[in-house]
């Protein structure tokens, strides 16, 4: 489908978005923004490249991993000598599972509502 | 599944949340508010009472269904003599038709992915 659902907005063009939001203790364990931080860990290398590269705060960054860590049964991230501060940050393989079968629950759900998205599109106005 | 789209989140559970959002011209043109919106409209049949009935205001209720009906290539109710203010509404057969097709993605895209879900509700604290 040409309408990703991590697609950009932008003027003038129809987007679907299906959101995935995994709720625990009314706290959002995982969802989009913790997603797209983690990919930016594993692309970086580091919670500050990470954060600067999608336009989050350091500190917000942080806390997000951290109420993500503290979620799951063994973290998504590991840091290096120097701590979170400073050192290299890497994914674990929970950190990787989180990441695939996420952006897998997505591709899976768009696919199997491709023919009734394109249905609820064809109320609108073009 | 136990863990449905539309529950209501509580203390202590872990919830599955799809949220599905069209959006036109980076206005959100379909979304969970507006879909509650419009089936507390069909169960109503006053957009008064269905605001009352979501805890909305009368006046954001009725800025998302002039929003909505402004998406849509005709609109999803109509109103009876006496305004929509005064009158009743009732749902046209785009506005079930929305309804209907929103519901069955967010079925069909939970049923498609609850092998996934498992698989990451499995890597959270129990």
């Amino acid at each position: 489908m040409s309408r990703s659902p991590t697609a950009t907005p932008s003027a003038g063009q129809t987007r679907v978005a299906f959101r995935l939001r995994v709720t625990l203790d009314q706290v959002i364990a995982i969802g989009p923004g913790k997603v797209q931080l983690l990919e930016a860990v594993r692309d970086t290398g580091s919670i500050t490249a990470a954060a600067k590269s999608i336009g989050m705060s350091y500190r917000r960054a942080w806390l997000l991993l951290d109420e993500l860590n503290g979620a799951l049964k063994s973290p998504a991230i590991a840091s290096a000598k120097g701590g979170t501060t400073g050192g290299a940050t890497t994914l674990t393989d929970v950190g990787e599972q989180v990441i695939a079968l996420y952006r897998h629950i997505e591709r899976t759900a768009a696919e199997a509502c491709a023919a009734d998205m394109r249905r609820l599109l064809g109320l609108l106005r073009a």
